[in-house]
């Protein structure tokens, strides 16, 4: 354990804290409140198109942080492995981890290793939990939100699910890239830009966009509106999800930030998305309406109206 | 998930934050410097004398956090569940950890599920993690480390690792207990009553006292004298290490710290540590020499010595 910490580990995530090898990490205080999160990864298989577990479970926490409006700072990464696990393929995730906490400015500063014997995990697990400095420019929150705001969204949806499902498809050979990115850099380009004019942030993972939408009617009691035509969806990823009965919508995204904003800071808002490199693809894809029946509806390309709900169960498992 | 979540989870654990299920907790800022620590839980099988996998979850976090010199505060808890696991497993390992935390004095503030397909785990995966918030009088660093300070042991080794590893052993009923307990009460009145005089706390977890004593004297470069007298084993312990052929000093403890404190603080430090309910045993167990070679050695009951090594590879797997 020591050898794989001190050769394969620490090589790649290691930093003064980490390297110190003590029971916990002394970090400095913080500048505020702080937001704690952790995000367990189960993702199979452990590598895909745009992306890997280790990817994933840096991106999970950060993205997470970003959007309760704090700048993620530490992270830890409890790490299950399955006996028989090939030390080069660790390797590889551990590399592909480290590059995303070096792509999110964050630092693992503490971790654990549990081996389990084979048959006992299903190659590896990763678990990670943050901690980030809440900043004063941080979202206003759900009871903030009043008929007229705008619902947008930074790009297109679906990739990540599909990407990952499509691997697991037997018979298709599938390069769709999944979006998995850390957001903190696009959502603080956001809070800058419309300072106390953004209500909610949420990054729409598990139950993809119709989960979050549907929710955010659910949670304001307001009819919530969303714009067919106003949802990117790639062609490649549309067509599989045909293939797949599924629908867009309702797939997990890694690299996407759904924000309720004021509707009079809604293009402001969109043109600092637009201007970042997660964000090109930014959409005003919704808003909220007067009526109060908490309901979220689709206007579809067609001009037909359909409800819109929270997934119910799994559609997709082990895809984070 | 959602109502695994509702019916199951927050009856349990929940709290202000907890119950908000937002994607991250936000936390008050801390007094001042923290200290961050993750741990994972493998444990089989999941329920052992004396525990089960959420109290130690729970307490392997917390005494990670306790032996910084930190005020153990918040937990994030990670779930990895196979499926099939008994709702009612599931809830009797969630009373437990909420019985630790209430006993630790700490909040679990943040938590994820995933579900893996049966024969991906072994029932259940935790992984906890902490912050704390770091004690002005925290220990002083291996670097003070002097010849003739003193180690002291908190109480009775092994009880954990065996109590574990019988429940494993075919053919053998066993009640041996394990030690599993929340420490950060007992380090916070040890370090009251000898401010400025610990050196260096930990807790003796894979390894047992062997590993730390060893570690202890690599990293000063003194010889570290144990008295093995001075060790408590309970009797039944020492019948289940002969049984087994391991080491008492090798095996896991979950509720015991080991102190380095200056030569003068010693019996304060041991007055301290008698005075608390998982302190009652404590002993002086050991001294730093003024020999630099680094080595741990045994003074046996017969008199004899002999060379106290870090044991190699892992005696005991998953017993935490």
């Amino acid at each position: 354990m020591d050898e794989l910490l001190r050769e394969v580990v620490l090589p790649r995530l290691g930093n003064r804290w980490l390297d110190d090898l003590g029971d916990a990490a002394l970090l400095p205080r913080p500048a505020g409140e702080i937001a704690f999160t952790t995000d367990g990864f189960v993702v199979q298989p452990l590598f895909f198109p745009g992306g890997d577990i280790g990817r994933l479970a840096v991106c999970g926490t950060v993205n997470d942080l970003a959007v309760m409006g704090a700048d993620p700072l530490w992270l830890s990464l409890g790490m299950v492995l399955e006996e028989g696990l090939l030390i080069e393929t660790l390797a590889r995730i551990l590399d592909s981890a480290a590059a995303a906490a070096a792509e999110a400015g964050v630092a693992v500063v503490t971790g654990d290793t549990k081996v389990v014997a084979k048959g006992q995990a299903d190659g590896l697990y990763l678990t990670t939990a943050g901690i980030g400095a809440l900043r004063a420019d941080r979202p206003r929150g759900v009871q903030e939100i009043r008929p007229g705001d705008a619902l947008l969204l930074s790009g297109t949806v679906a990739d990540h699910g599909l990407s990952v499902m499509l691997q697991r498809t037997p018979g298709v050979a599938s390069a769709l890239e999944s979006d998995v990115a850390p957001l903190g850099g696009l959502v603080r380009a956001l809070l800058e830009a419309v300072t106390g004019d953004v209500l909610f942030l949420r990054d729409p993972t598990r139950g993809g966009l119709a989960g979050v939408a549907a929710d955010l009617a659910a949670r304001t009691g307001l009819r919530l509106t969303l714009f067919e035509p106003a949802i990117p969806v790639r062609r490649e990823v549309r067509y599989a999800a045909d293939l797949l009965g599924l629908d867009p919508l309702s797939v997990a995204n890694e690299g996407k930030v759904v924000a309720v904003v004021r509707p009079d800071a809604a293009n402001r808002a969109l043109a600092a998305l637009r201007a970042h490199p997660f964000g090109r693809a930014a959409s005003l894809a919704g808003r909220f309406g007067a009526e109060r029946d908490g309901l979220c509806e689709l206007e579809t390309f067609s001009g037909g109206r359909r409800i819109v709900s929270k997934p119910y169960g799994e559609d997709l498992p082990r895809i984070c």
